[in-house]
């Protein structure tokens, strides 16, 4: 790192931060790092849509800003291969084809990704190892070791002329790593040492006091769990991404002379992936097929899942509703949640562990999991090494931001050097200043099947409505020229009753179009627009003082 | 009780204990008691509609068993005014209209509910005390006082000439309650001592060892708040309902001289109602009107609010919206909830402290309630104070009832003696045996609007589909007997693509539907299902090729 300015007369340059998204949700984490005429992105994550997004498959962010300065941007610089690190990426690539960047794992998992979207042989992808650095126009990007619930993570030092910001990605501090070394907080330390402009910490488990517990501390639940049960069938449920925690449970099977059976399309994609980057490390005679089951006693066999999260059509919930085709829950199973439900997710989990119970399952649903975001005092460890002059929480909904803010706080820092950001922000930093003052476009990109962007508000709202109360369509044909009413009003309707035992209700509904139609015949209305509003103004009337609903009133007219 | 049965050659008579509802969710308890010729009515409660029932209001149970059995049934006993318990009378008693009993709050609540049906004057209402005992046919029904989160809630011990069964609602052991006696244990043993055929006892918190804290250890942490947040305005979110914890929140408001607004349509009636049955006792010139709050410092006042689920309508959602017309958050404010949030709705209640904290406001939302149930130890009390001979866990999902029988298990309950029950089930128990043969008809009636039960699962299935994918409707018109196409096809959509945006799209589908008519008109078709037929089929693959999605293609054929 050349440092261009060493007479402190004169203003330091600044370096723009500027996160795309990632700040009101959970997911679509992708942020810009600006310096002169280099963009370096971090991250390119998607979301999953909220409750009132209906029908939507996922969601990315507007890349408008990125789109507007394609020339200099540099990179996609990725931490680690969670969806909302890199779930977007096929979308913008398509937009941005820039290099990616990422550590062995993370890229082989995108690199999944694009052979899915046809993508592979367009993009440019290199594999970054920890200590790499990247120099990519002004920047110099240098890959740190971190810890996190997917193997190979990294923090991320991104220096320009204007200083060093350190971003820690999603990161724990784990001492006893399943795979590969702790996280490097030396070069933190040397980093922190040597002087730096700003912290990005992830903000996930700020609001928890104490120190996250290592994932080896969940492997001792585990070898627990299999001395408890030693006569039934085990089955365990988790993220197929946490390789780690797939890797501890094929150990303790091991050691318990049990058969693994990896059920779960995510889960078998994922262990070949890491099986052939050497990450995870599966004992020979270990792993049988699922055909293979019921060549074995149950208490000789595990099986590792899918549905942790009580998804619908996840491979648990299939054995939970009785509709899994190769694997029948009864009373010798024991079925563990390795895991925590995700915000929002709490009711389709318990009710899938309802239905194991019901079906004779014990279910083992606590203290099987171990986060892989820092809580408190890890939080205050890493800022006490990086020492930066500005602390920029990220990383998780705004109470967990707030709480980053106030640890920041009781360490001693001013206030002002405190930015909670909003997605869109620019954030201009200089050893001299730090200010907001301008915001760029961003925003949901719906994709709904092979739409990407073409359900807005719109399309939504209706939605909604639909939902709420079906729809009702009027078609009736008009004469052209005259007026006259040819044909119709025919009535039908989706979603607001059912029709079969609803005939007075039609009866009378078709009475009530066909009196608005006449009264504007009658009238000599001959703007069809006004023949619809009257239809759809009676019909809604109508059928509020009937049932109380509101559906969708749809008036078609045919010319003839 | 006369026991008409002395001699134990001679087996002694049975009773049948019939759950309607409430076994298999949270919500709609209802349970029949049948002796002989009469049945008595426990509870009559709704639930919320799951996710999956899109646009329904609220879900009643299916009493079919009961209007078959009319002559029989001779009240409703009703244990507590929670919604779970009461809000389905004023549907089930329009087929079934027979006394409702019920203890003095109860039936204000009751009362309430009733005249908004406007079936007050028509509905035979008796307010019954603790230790009162209702003749009703071959059954006595003894009221005894427990403790919940509502005042005034009740036990039952229900005889008949088989024996006695103890219900005990919904209750928690408080030896501190804040408004009247704690639980009568004594009257528990006493029962007990003289013989006890069966318990039904809560099982809600089965699963969470301890003891449930006392109501009045809320009121510590409120007084704490109070004392540590002397210069803020204090919001207080909690359930209308939980008339204690309102009053301890008015208590601590007039010790620490704060006036009180209350706020929320809901909130407003339960005190009204409370107030005028005097459980609920507001020290004079303490509540002020939500117009007077600007006449006063925040720091003089206190706000209690419904909302503390999230609920978007109630009114501290619309303060965290920033769209209540008279209070406006600010970083002047701190928010209380003394609440949990109910399992489904975390993520309504997290949107909601982000958006609070993203005011300015301060946000409180652990260890400031107390649960209404009881945990495993008071479960165990209640056992061996009552030393049923048969177990029915009741209230509750399926892995708490579960819970509760693994606790009855550990109490020395043979597995024979222990009943998990399925709503309609016919629990048939006497001294000698005990035995499920025989089912009744139960279900779930949703109510939209002014409809019950005419929502069924054609509707709901077509409102999930017009919610996943919208509706594209295609109206043309044949002339009759030629089957020529005279106009159209015309096609449109709600909640598909933004049709503004989707000419190709559209003309395209115009020109396959075309195709698809003129297909049938030239291959001699007649039938008009044919025509519906070949252009939903033409559509539909139509609309997958082009965009991987599936909405409901609805053809109208008009007959000129």
């Amino acid at each position: 790192m050349k440092n261009t300015n060493k007479n402190p007369a004169v203003p330091t340059p600044s370096v723009r931060i500027i996160p795309l998204g990632g700040l009101e949700q959970v997911g679509l984490n992708i942020t810009a790092f600006e310096y002169g005429d280099s963009i370096v992105v971090v991250d390119c994550g998607l979301a999953f849509p909220e409750d009132d997004m209906l029908g939507i498959d996922l969601v990315i962010p507007d890349t408008t800003y990125l789109e507007e300065n394609l020339e200099k941007v540099r990179a996609f610089v990725i931490t680690h291969g969670h969806e909302d690190h890199i779930g977007a990426l096929p979308y913008v690539l398509k937009k941005i084809n820039v290099p990616v960047y990422g550590t062995r794992l993370t890229m082989g998992i995108i690199e999944n990704k694009l052979r899915e979207h046809n993508l592979l042989n367009c993009t440019e992808r290199h594999v970054v190892a920890f200590g790499d650095v990247l120099r990519l126009g002004d920047f110099e990007v240098e890959y740190i070791k971190t810890n996190h619930s997917i193997v190979d993570a990294a923090a991320l030092a991104i220096s320009s002329p204007a200083g060093v910001i350190v971003h820690t990605g999603d990161f724990k501090v784990d001492y006893t790593p399943v795979y590969g070394d702790a996280i490097d907080l030396q070069r933190f330390a040397e980093l922190g040492r040597k002087g730096v402009l700003a912290l990005m910490c992830d903000s996930t488990n700020s609001g928890r006091p104490g120190h996250t517990p290592s994932e080896k501390a969940v492997g001792r639940s585990i070898d627990q769990i299999f001395r408890d049960h030693t006569d039934s069938r085990i089955i365990v449920a988790t993220f197929a991404s946490n390789v780690d925690r797939v890797q501890q449970i094929i150990d303790y099977a091991y050691k318990y002379g049990r058969k693994v059976v990896v059920e779960g399309r995510s889960m078998v994609n994922i262990i070949e992936t890491a099986t052939s980057l050497d990450v995870l490390n599966v004992p020979e005679n270990t792993l049988i097929d699922i055909d293979q089951l019921k060549n074995y006693p149950g208490e000789k066999t595990v099986i590792i899942t899918t549905g942790s999260q009580g998804e619908s059509m996840a491979a648990l919930s299939r054995m939970a509703d009785g509709s899994h085709r190769k694997v029948t829950i009864g009373p010798g199973d024991t079925v563990v949640f390795s895991s925590s439900p995700i915000p929002g997710n709490e009711k389709a989990v318990t009710s899938v562990i309802n239905k194991l119970m019901q079906k004779g399952a014990d279910v083992i649903s606590e203290d099987v999991h171990a986060s892989g975001h820092p809580r408190a005092e890890d939080v205050k460890l890493i800022y006490h090494l990086v020492q930066p002059k500005y602390a920029v929480p990220v990383h998780g909904e705004y109470r967990h931001l707030k709480a980053q803010a106030k640890i920041a706080r009781e360490l001693g820092y001013d206030k002002e050097n405190i930015f909670i950001l909003s997605s869109g922000d620019v954030l201009e930093l200089s050893r001299e200043e730090a200010f907001v003052r301008e915001k760029v476009q961003v925003g949901n990109i719906l994709v709904d099947g092979l739409g990407v962007g073409d359900v807005g508000n719109v399309v939504l709202r209706d939605r909604q409505h639909l939902a709420e109360d079906g729809i009702v369509i009027v078609a009736f044909a008009l004469e052209s020229g005259s007026c006259q009413l040819l044909s119709g009003p025919e009535i039908t309707s989706r979603g607001f009753v059912y029709i079969k035992e609803a005939d007075d209700l039609m009866t009378g509904a078709a009475a009530v179009a066909e009196e608005a139609i006449y009264h504007c015949i009658e009238t000599g209305v001959s703007d069809w627009n006004r023949y619809k509003n009257a239809v759809k103004d009676g019909l809604s009337d109508f059928f509020w003082k009937k049932t109380q609903r509101r559906p969708v009133v749809l008036p078609m007219i045919l010319e003839v």
